[in-house]
C-alpha cells in the first residue's frame, strides 16, 4: 500500500495518456523546498527547520506534530517525508500537482484534504493547500514560502494559545479557518467594487464599458461561487470523517467554519445578482434612449418630408403653373405647409408619441 | 467545552484571516446592554430587570426562566451570562456578531437559534434576534430594545395565558411565531405597492420609471424569498430536534408556524413572478409601440421619397426640358405623382402594414 | 391537548404579531353556518340538517358519520363540534380560516387535509374544503353552501352505492376524488381557448392583443399547475398516512385519483409550454415583418437618395452651368440617373436583399 | 375485491365531477372487440379466436396464457374476462380508456403496465398499449387490431423461438421490448428531417419558414422526448417489481430494454438541443444581414444629407447671391460638396463601419 | 443463462420491431477480427496472437488473462469467446455493437464496462471500449485496431511494473484510466481553441463568423461534457461494484481516476460558459455599434431635414416671395439656418446624445 506507485504529475495539462507511473517528477516552475516543524502539547512548543525526518518519525505519539512543507521543487525529500509517514501515493501526487480542486478523502491512515487560497485579486488565482491529518500529526504543503498560515503558528507559540490543549484535529482545523478567512477580503474587495459601479449606473454616469465590467465581475463573483462551494463541500465531508480523526468537539468548530463560508457564497450569490441585475438595468436604459432617438428621428422625418415635397413640387420650372403667378400663392402654399405640419404633430400627441 | 474560545466577533466584515481567538470584542455600533428576567410557572410570574445573574443560575429548574438580553455592547456580563449557564462560545459568538443567517444549531447542552426580523421596509434591513433553548431557560439576545416580543411578554402575564401552563420549549416556540408574524406587514406592504404598479401598467399610463421599480420590486421579494427561505429551514431543523428539548406537542406548532410561513413564500413568490410579468409585459408594450412609430416614419418616407425625386427632377434647370414648356406638362407630372403614391398606398395595404 | 389554544384566524392578512391566542374569531365575509349530518352503514342512511352535535358524539362507532359544515360564521357551534370530537385546535383554525394551501397534516387522532376547489373561471378563485378524517367519522368544512360534494352524497344514498359498505376512509377518498375531478371542466376551459388563439396565432390572423392573452393564459396555466400540484402533494401524503386511518384498498383509489391530477398537471404542463411557444412564434412573426419594412424603407432611401441629390444639384442657380445649357444635357442626366438606379439594385439583388 | 365498482371511463374529457361509479361505458369511438388466446409451453402453441373464456380460466397453470383483447366496444365480454381472471375495476378502467399516461402499478393479483407505442408519424398520436401480467397468463388490450406485437406472435410460433421456454413475465418483457423498438423509425424520421433542415440552415439558404419549422420540430421533440420519459419510468417500476412476478433474468433483458430506451431519449435529447441551436443560429442571421442592411441605409444618408442640403441652398431663388454669379461658383461648389463626402466617408472608415 | 439468445446488433438504426433474437450480425463496417492474449503473474508475461481459446479458458486462475479483441467482424469466434467465459449475451451484443453509451453494469458473473474514447478531433466521434472484468480474466472488445491501450502493455511489460503484481481488477482500472487519459488532449486542443477566439473577441477583430464559430464551439464543450459525465457515472457504479470482484485499493485508484475526470469536467463546464460569455460579449459589442451608428445617422438627419425644408421653400418659384428680393434676404435666411442647426445640436448635447 505504501510503495510510490503511480506519482506523475497529473496536473490537467498532463503526461500522455497511459504513461507508467513512476518516480514523483517536478513541475517546471516549482519553488525550492522548505520543510519546517512545529511540535507542542500542552506544556511547550519546539520548532525546527529541515528536521531531520526519521527523527520526527520516531517521536510521534509525543504531542502534536506540525510539517509545513513550502515549495514541490525537491520530490526526493518529499517522497522521504511520505514513506516515513505513509501517506499514500495518490495523495501525495495530488499534494505536489497544484490545480487540484479542493476535496476531503479518506486514506486508511490519514485524512487528506486540498483547499484553495486567494493569490492576489482574481479569482482565477488561487494557490494550492495541502493537508495530512493523521493520528498524531499534521502535514501541510504548500506552492510558495509565506503566507496565510502564520497566524495560526503565532497563536500556538503565544502562551495564551488554547490550541496547545487540543489534538491535530483542531490544528487542521485552525488551518482550514484561516484559509476560510483568507477569502474575506477578497469578497469584500469586489463587493466594494460592485458598490461603486452600482451608484455609477444608477445615476446613469456609467459609460458603455461599464457593460464588459459587469460582466467580467459577474463571472468573476461566478468563479468565486465555485471556489467557495468546493470549500464548503470539502468541509462537509471532514465533518462527516470517522470520529477517530475528527473529534466531536472539533467537529462543532467545523460547523462553525462552514457556517462563515456560508455566508460568505450568500454575500457572492447576492453579488451575482445584483450585478446581473445593474447590467439588465443597463441595458433596458440604454435602449430606452434608443427607443428616444428613434422617436425624435422619426417625428422630425415625418413632420419635414410632405412639407419638402411641397417646396419641391412648387420648385418645379413647368412653365405653365398658374398657382405660381398669383400674389396670395406663395402665402397661401405657407399656411397649407403649416396646416399639414400642425395636423401631423396634433396626430402624433393623440397617440401620445411626444 | 465552557472555555470562552475563539470569541472575536465574525462578522463579514470581520478580523484578518487566523487571528488568534480572545475576549469577547463588543462591535463599534453596539447598543448599551439590558438584561431582563422572567421567571413563570402555572401560578404566578416574577420580573426583574438586571438581576443578579448567579442566583438566577442558582434558581433553575423552578419555572420557566426567560432571559432577554437587548443590546450588546456589555461584553463582560454577556460573557458572565453565557459562562453561568454553560452557553457554547461559539454560539455566543454568533448571538453577538450581527449579521449571521438564519439557523438553528444543536449544542450538546442547548439548542442555538439565530433568526432575523424586519427593521423597517426594506428587506435589506434586518434586525437578528438569537436565542438559546436549555432544559430550563430560554435566553435571547437582540440588537436594539423594543420590539416585536413585547406581546409575548403580554401573553405570559396575562392571566389567561395558557403560555404559562407549558415549558421552555412553547416559550421559544411562541418568539418564533412572534417573529414569523412580524413578517406579515412587510409582506403586505410590498404586495400592495405591487398592485399599485399592476394597475397603471395594465392600463397603459405607466411612464418609464415602472421598468426600475418592477425590477426594484423584483430584486427586493427575491431578498424577502430567501430570507423566509432561510427561517423556514431553520424552523424546519427545530423540527428535528431531539424529543428531550423540543417536545412532541410543541412540534405541532412548530407545523403550524411553518405552514404560515410557507404560505407568506408563496405569496412573495407569486408576487415575484406578478413583478416579472408585469415587466415583460411593459416591455412588450414599449416595443410595439416602438414598431408602430418605425412604420409610420417607413411608409410616409417610402411615399414622398419617390415624388420629391420627381419635383426634384422637374426642378432642374436645364436649357432643353421639353415637358417643361408644354401647357399639360404640370397636370401631368401632378397625376403621376397621385398615380406613384396610390400604387405604393395600394402595395403597403396589400402587405397589410397599413 | 383538547384546549381550543390560539384560534385567531391566522390569514395572510392576519393580526398583529404576537397577539395571545383566544377564541376563534369570525371572518367579516363569513357565510351563516349550516350543519348537515349523514350517517350511514352497510343497511341504510340517516339524515339530518343542524342535528344535536352531543348525540352525534354519543353514537360514534356505529355506522359511518359525515358531519359537513358550511359557512363558518358560528364559530361558537364551531367550537363545541370540535371540543366534542377533539378536533385539533390548529387544524380547526386552519379550517375556518381560508387562503390555506393544499396540505394533508397527521394528527394523534385524526388525519386533516385542506384542499381546494375551482370557483368560477379563474384559477385565481378558489374555494377550501377542509376535511377530518378520524376512526369513524368524516368532517367537512366549506365556506359556501352548495357544490361539489353533491354527488358523493347521492351515491350515498342510492342503493347500488357501493360506498355505503367501506369506511370513513373511503367516503374521504369519494370527497377528494369529486374535489380532484372539479378541476377537469377548468382545465378543458382554458385548453379550448388556447386552441382558439393557436388557431389565429398560427394562421397570421392575430392582433397584437394577443400577446397579452397569451401572456395571461400562461400565468393561469402556472397558477393552475401549482394548484395542482399542491392538490397532488396533498393525495400524495394521504397514500403514507398509517394504515389505521387510511386502509390498503382505499390507497389503491388514492394512487388511481393521483393518477387522474397527474394527467390533468401534464395537460396543463403541456398547455403552458404551448401558451409560451405561441408568443415566441408570434413575436418572431411580427420582428420579421418588421424587418420587412425596414428593407423596403432601406431600398426605397438607397437607391432614391443619390438620384434626388443629383437632381437638387442641377437645380442649383449658379449663373455658370455649362451642362445645363447643352442639348444633350437634360437625356444625359436622365441616363445617368437610371443608370446609378440600376447600379444598386442590382447591388442589392447581389445581397439577396431584394 | 373484485367487484367491478367504479368503471365509468376517466378520460381527460372526462364525465361530470362525482358521478356514482357504475358499468363500463364504451367510448363512442371505440373499435370492435376481438379476442384472440395464444397458449405455450416449451413443447407446443395453441391459438385460438374469441375462446370460451371460461374454459381459458380454468387451463391457468398449463403453460403461458396470452389473451389479447384488440377494440373496447365489447364491455360486457371485457367485464367478463376481468371477473375471471380477476383484474381490478380500476386498472380495467384504466386499460379500456385511452389518454392514459404510461405507468407500471402493483395489484395484490397481478401488475398492471399502460405504455404508448406510436401512431403514424407526429408524436401527438400515439396508441395505448395496456398489459396485465398475472402469475401464469398476459392479457394486453389494445385499441385497434394488427400492429407490433405481431413480431413477438411469430417469434412464439417459431420452432427456434426461446421465448417458449420462460414464463410470462419474459413475454411481458418482449412485448414491451417490442414497443420500445417501435419508437426506433419515428426518432430517425425525425432525425433525418433535422438533418435536412441543418443543411440548409447551414448554407444559409433557409428562407423564413424555417423558423416556424424549427420550432415545431423542437415541440415535436420535446413531446417525444416527454413519451420516452413516461416509457423509462414506467419500465424501472417495472424492475423493481417483487420477485415473484418478475425473476431475475427477466430483469437483465428490461435493464437492456432500459438502455435502448436511454439511447434514443440521448439522441431526442440530442435533436431538440440541435432543433434549438439551429433557431437560434438562423435567427443571428438574420439579424446580422439586417444590421448590415441599416448600415448602408445609414451611410448612403449621411453622406447625402449634407451634399443635398447645400444643393438645395444654392438652389434657392434669392436675388442677391453673389457666388451664384461668379464663373468658379460652380467648381467651387462641386469641391466642395465633393470634399464634405470625402470627409465622411473617412470618417466611417476611421470608424470601421464600412 | 448463458445461451446466446438475442444477439442482434441493437444500434439505435436498428432491425425492425419485435424481430426474433439470433445469432451475432456483424456490422457491415466491422474491421476484421483479431485476438490478442496477455497473461502475467507476479514472475512473468506470456503473450500470443489469436490463442486458442479452449486452452486459455482450461488455464483460468493462473495469473491475470487479459484477451483483447479488435474489429467486430469475425462473429463465429467472438461468440465462441463468449460462451467459453460465460459472458452473457446481451453484454456481448452491446460489446460488438458500437455506438452504446457509457455504462457499468453487474452480471452474475462479471462485470461489463462500455466506455468511449476520442476518434479524431470532434467530440462526435468516439471509439467504444467495452470491457469485461471477471474473477481472473478481463477481455477488452474494440472497433479498431491500435489505440490508447498500448500504453498499459507496455507496463505490463516492462520489469519495473507494479502493475503485474496486481489482480485483474488493476488492470481494468489501468485500462479505464488510459482512457481517461486519452481525453486530455482534446480537452486541451479544444480550450486552446477558445483562448484564441478570446483574444480576438476581446480585442474587437473578430469578424461576423465568430458567432458561428463560438456556438459550434460551445455545443462541442456542451457534447464534450456529456461525454465525460457518463464517463464519470460510469467510474462511481464501477466504485459501488461489490468487493469480490473490485478489491479496496483498486477502488482508492478509481476515486483518483474519478478526480481526475472531474478536474476535466469542471475545465469543460469553465470553457462552455467562456465560450457563451464571449457570445453575449461580441453580440453586445455588436448592437452597441449598431445604437452609435444609429445616433449618427438620426443626429444628421435630424440637424439637416429643417434646414433642407428651409433650402426648398425658399427655392420655390412663386412669383410673388417679397424676403427673395431684398438684398438681406440670403444672410438672413444663412443665419436661421445655422440658428436653427444650433438649437438642435444643442438640444441633442443637453440630452447627451453626442
Amino acid at each position: 500500500m505504501h510503495t510510490p506507485a503511480r506519482l506523475r504529475p497529473k496536473r490537467l495539462h498532463g503526461n500522455a495518456a497511459g504513461v507508467a507511473p513512476g518516480t514523483l517528477q517536478p513541475h517546471a516552475e516549482a519553488k525550492e523546498t522548505r520543510v519546517t516543524l512545529l511540535r507542542y502539547d500542552g506544556e511547550g512548543v519546539t520548532e525546527a527547520v529541515e528536521p531531520e525526518l526519521v527523527k520526527v518519525r520516531e517521536g510521534l505519539g509525543h504531542g502534536v506534530i506540525w510539517l509545513d512543507v513550502q515549495g514541490m521543487a525537491d520530490t526526493r525529500r518529499i517522497q522521504e517525508l511520505a514513506g516515513l509517514f505513509g501517506l499514500h501515493p495518490l495523495a501525495v501526487e495530488d499534494a505536489v500537482t497544484s490545480h487540484q480542486r479542493a476535496k476531503a478523502e479518506a486514506y486508511p491512515e490519514h485524512l487528506f484534504v486540498v483547499v484553495r487560497q486567494p493569490d492576489g485579486d482574481d479569482p482565477a488565482n488561487t494557490e494550492q493547500v495541502s493537508l495530512f491529518l493523521g493520528a498524531h500529526y499534521v502535514i501541510t504543503f504548500q506552492e510558495h514560502a509565506g503566507d496565510c498560515l502564520d497566524p495560526v503558528r503565532e497563536r500556538i507559540r503565544g502562551a495564551a494559545g488554547r490550541i496547545r490543549k487540543r489534538g491535530p484535529d483542531y490544528l487542521a482545523y485552525a488551518i482550514l479557518d484561516a484559509v476560510v478567512d483568507s477569502y474575506f477580503p477578497w469578497v469584500e474587495t469586489n463587493d466594494a467594487h460592485l458598490a461603486e459601479i452600482e451608484d455609477e449606473v444608477l445615476a446613469g454616469t456609467a459609460n458603455h464599458g461599464v457593460i464588459d465590467t459587469l460582466a467580467r465581475l459577474r463571472r468573476r463573483f461566478a468563479r468565486l461561487r465555485r471556489l467557495l462551494a468546493g470549500l464548503n463541500d470539502c468541509l462537509e465531508d471532514l465533518r462527516e470523517a470517522e470520529a477517530s480523526l475528527v473529534g466531536a468537539e472539533t467537529k462543532v468548530y467545523l460547523r462553525d467554519a462552514l457556517d462563515h463560508l456560508r455566508r460568505m457564497i450568500d454575500q457572492v450569490e447576492h453579488d451575482r445578482e445584483t450585478a446581473a441585475g445593474l447590467l439588465d438595468y443597463h441595458i433596458s436604459r440604454v435602449n430606452h434612449e434608443m427607443n428616444d432617438v428613434m422617436k425624435v428621428l422619426t417625428v422630425m422625418s415625418t413632420v419635414f418630408i410632405p412639407l419638402s415635397f411641397l417646396a419641391g413640387l412648387w420648385g418645379m420650372n413647368f412653365a405653365s403653373m398658374p398657382e405660381l403667378q398669383t400674389p396670395w400663392g406663395y402665402p397661401v402654399a405657407l399656411t397649407l405647409m403649416a396646416g399639414v405640419a400642425a395636423w401631423l404633430l396634433r396626430w402624433f400627441r393623440r397617440r401620445r408619441w411626444i
